[in-house]
């Protein structure tokens, strides 16, 4: 697995275009990180505008911590290779995925104590548009049937990437892919290998991650992930509006309960309302493929969310409609399963195992809308796989929380 | 509140002297630290004598600490940016500000875990002249009436600072202030911002405290905060004395109750002395000023400690008089609240509130008293706000600690 | 403890060679560390090959950690200075002291949070050839009799040494010892300085340990060591064989009872092995000295531990050889103590004390055994001090574990 920064080198030493490939700008078996760092389609000599950079951040609990932006001409992702290559936002003209939380700075996960405050000490660094919430378990925190307490949503987002890497394709359309390997092992407990991808194309809209989980080691294991995906405004707003094809929702706990007649609309900004979530079982299209969409209240602008039934079963809807101080956002999640504790969840049928040497992929693609034909024509695609088919709303929460 | 670092660019570019005024030496905002950094007064054009100098450590668990020595002329401070702007000292001739703690190195937070030892992690790096404890809590550690372990003195003493700024006015008497910005932020818990600062004027041997504490967010919510301020050799030493306007003593705990009758008198470095500890409610003057004072057995060296009753309103004084190896040590430690775990403070009303958008303020004065005649003035000061009022010395804990 | 850097820059600006002795690359005192460094045989006019390089690694988990490797002409060891100067692994031809953890990086202790799964954090970051396992405490994870979790074989591997210095003999044989400070420092708790220092010569396949810890508080305490060496292949495989002069060997627990009678073989790697350790009274000799080995199957291939039974009067065997990828590994672990949590071994004697300004040494020798001769004359110096004395096999565990 070891790679050569050889391509970088020339990079910087030759002032023909050349043709480029693969850049590692950080690689923990090599030791290297090339810390900031910039290329573009000029110094490719490719005519497709884009560029990709890394930061280094400074201050406070930033120290240390890496950014990628993937700028692809209409579009600018901000990566993060030091929280488990978690996307931070995407800014796309007056279109911004992602939201404001109270926590402002992109932390170091070495200032995180992960099982601070009874497990909840994620919460210190929370505020990505798309945290993945796994591998090892997913969440809400408490303590397992064997006595051990699982903290909020896992550690893949708090694991510093191992291995980076920026892949453009040498040809049109010059796609560009940023992946990165975040190892969960312990000791005697999961041995698991993440390679993280995003890919993109200069000119689109829309980007896709592909992720690949592999159990590195000899024993078969659970594992869980959430696509935690966030969005504040503009996209949220009162009379926003969150659909999917539904063949199942239930109230993720009594909070949740007393709104299901409402539980897919969006709120002002509203003091007290804390947050709902409520628990989806999607339809699929006949590949087993899904969406799930936000719009705004106008219709002109939203988010569509796909993937893949066979990979992420579920789908949480996360509504944080409190002020937007406090942080007002909703989150689309596809997942293997629930945000309840993994204990509750093995009845659910929501904690799968993955067996030695396995590997399980996941793919899911966003995609910004950004007129009211792109938002009726992902309308129109969740109709069609809803199909006319009935729609499951149950009362009562799947789980009876103490 | 992007902030540019032109002002530091051009002093390295120009050697003709220039009227400097804000250095941004850290910018979490806009990534930036300056690391290793000096300025003083004949860079500035400046004739009387300062320098304030940035230095980056290395080695152990001081890795990446930053500190600021700010000499006055007349005396040397030393503030911690990485650790919530503490001061880890104060130097003036022949009288130091600060103790022997154990702990020798300024530990980088990012090696601390605060719950651990049942929540006595603080204790890995405590040995700060002043510590911030607070501001989401403070006091000892302990559970919460809803479940929450409460670590030792809060958390921001171990949190980076994201913003410093070093201001020194352009006019005489040439006043330096370096304030950093300590953001206590959690999702759905604090969303806390403090401006720490520090005044010190050329050629003078004080230093006032200037904090902003602000709830940023839109819940009203509890705070509490002590400004430990700790003393050992030379000021410390057997026949040195603890003096204040006196309104109620009291013994924080059964340890404490049978020296009740010594508590402001300070013993040898003595084995097995452990600590006691004494809850003091001062009397203030017309503005509600008050002040404390440490001196030395002969009375010609000492501390003030000035402070606000209105943002302050207690004091607790630390006699941690066990052996110089163990840390011989005082306390002076005006707050907002006494020293126990938050869940016993709020009946004695020692919890107060922020409302959304509020501001707290807190002002501090530290004065060497480098002499009979500035001891005594501090004595006579003390002695007028007293003014022959009674004090009442409990005899009985406030609280019935298990 | 000041110590200067004069002797690196010399060597940086000088060509011609000059005879060197101690250089200093890192010092917390002084807040220095040198960063990527190397120095070897030739710059210092030495004709006997060696060199010794600190490299500061990047990635993941890894960032900001130091290796320093020693190559003495026959054997390159690497060890960790911001792990506790704990050994990472030993490299000689075809032979590797080590051993293949599902952990790869070498974890910064900043991404370790030790109290975590009930006190296994450490497993986070377990993957060297030696780590130690105190000083404060050792053993496995549980709550003390007075409250506390003591999390997994301690602190001090997770430590990073505050000092380092590379000392290099100016006369033959060149003797070349690598010394890190590390300290264990808690306020009110523990004051222990550890010198942990490798000794190693030009052109020899071993090396040595001399350890001093120091109680630099002025209190008597409690204080474990356990030297947890690890090796995996090639010296371990089916076949392979542990041997010492035995005293008394006991199964740690329920799990190695049945195997009371093939204690010392070991299996191939087996799936579900997971682990069995025996605890160890062993002979010495009249100096005190003992030594244990692993030897492969056909004993032409091994290791040899020599120590010393008045410092460390009790071994741990530690069979674990489950499968390849899950860390087929064996431990020979010489201590004060066995692998039971603090609590069980007051009773057994085996958690000594340290009295103010006491001095502890242990004194530790890894011998490289490469041929079937080597091999053969270990295991005559083992029967020489066995010298028929009879073997207690106890077949019940020395601690009834609950």
């Amino acid at each position: 697995m070891k790679r050569s920064l050889i391509a970088i080198t020339l990079l910087s030493l030759i002032s023909t275009p050349i043709i480029a490939k693969e850049f590692v700008i950080t690689d923990a078996q090599a030791a290297t990180d090339v810390g900031n760092w910039h290329i573009d389609n000029k110094a490719l000599g490719i005519d497709k505008t884009f560029s990709v950079t890394q930061r280094v951040l400074h201050g406070g609990k930033q120290a240390g911590v890496r950014v990628i932006d993937i700028d692809n001409g209409v579009m600018t992702i901000s990566l993060i290779p030091t929280r488990g290559m978690n996307i931070f936002e995407v800014k796309s003209g007056d279109i911004r995925l992602g939201w404001d939380s109270p926590v402002k700075e992109i932390v170091n996960p070495s200032f995180i104590e992960l099982e601070s405050r009874n497990g909840l000490g994620w919460l210190d660094g929370f505020n990505e548009m798309m945290v993945r919430c796994g591998f090892e378990w997913t969440g809400h925190p408490g303590v397992d049937d064997d006595g051990q307490l699982l903290s909020l949503h896992g550690r893949v987002g708090n694991t510093p990437a191992s291995t980076v890497i920026v892949d453009i394709a040498e040809q049109a359309p010059y796609t560009i892919t940023v992946k990165g390997a975040v190892y969960e092992k312990t000791f005697k407990k999961n041995d698991y290998e993440v390679w993280a991808g995003l890919t993109v194309v200069p000119g689109e809209k829309s980007f896709s991650l592909h992720d690949q989980l592999t159990n590195l080691g000899d024993y078969e294991n659970e594992y869980q992930i959430i696509y935690h995906s966030n969005y504040g405004q503009p996209l949220l707003e009162e009379g926003a509006k969150f659909s999917a094809p539904i063949k199942e929702v239930s109230p993720f706990n009594q909070r949740a309960v007393g709104e299901m007649n409402r539980w897919n609309q969006y709120a002002a900004p509203t003091v007290d309302y804390d947050e709902t979530v409520y628990n989806i079982v999607p339809y699929a299209d006949s590949n087993g493929k899904t969406l799930a969409m936000l719009e705004n209240k106008r219709g002109d602008k939203g988010i569509a969310v796909s993937f893949d039934t066979k990979q992420l079963p579920v789908l949480t809807m996360w509504k944080n409609t409190d002020t937007l101080k406090q942080g007002y956002v909703t989150g689309i999640e596809p997942g293997t399963s629930y945000a309840y504790n993994r204990k509750y969840q093995r009845e659910l049928g929501l904690v799968p195992k993955i067996k030695p040497g396995e590997q399980k992929t996941f793919d899911l693609t966003f995609t910004i809308l950004d007129s009211k034909e792109a938002v009726q024509k992902t309308a129109q695609a969740i109709a069609d796989i809803q199909g006319g088919k009935p729609i499951a709303v149950l009362e009562t929460p799947l789980v009876n929380l103490p």
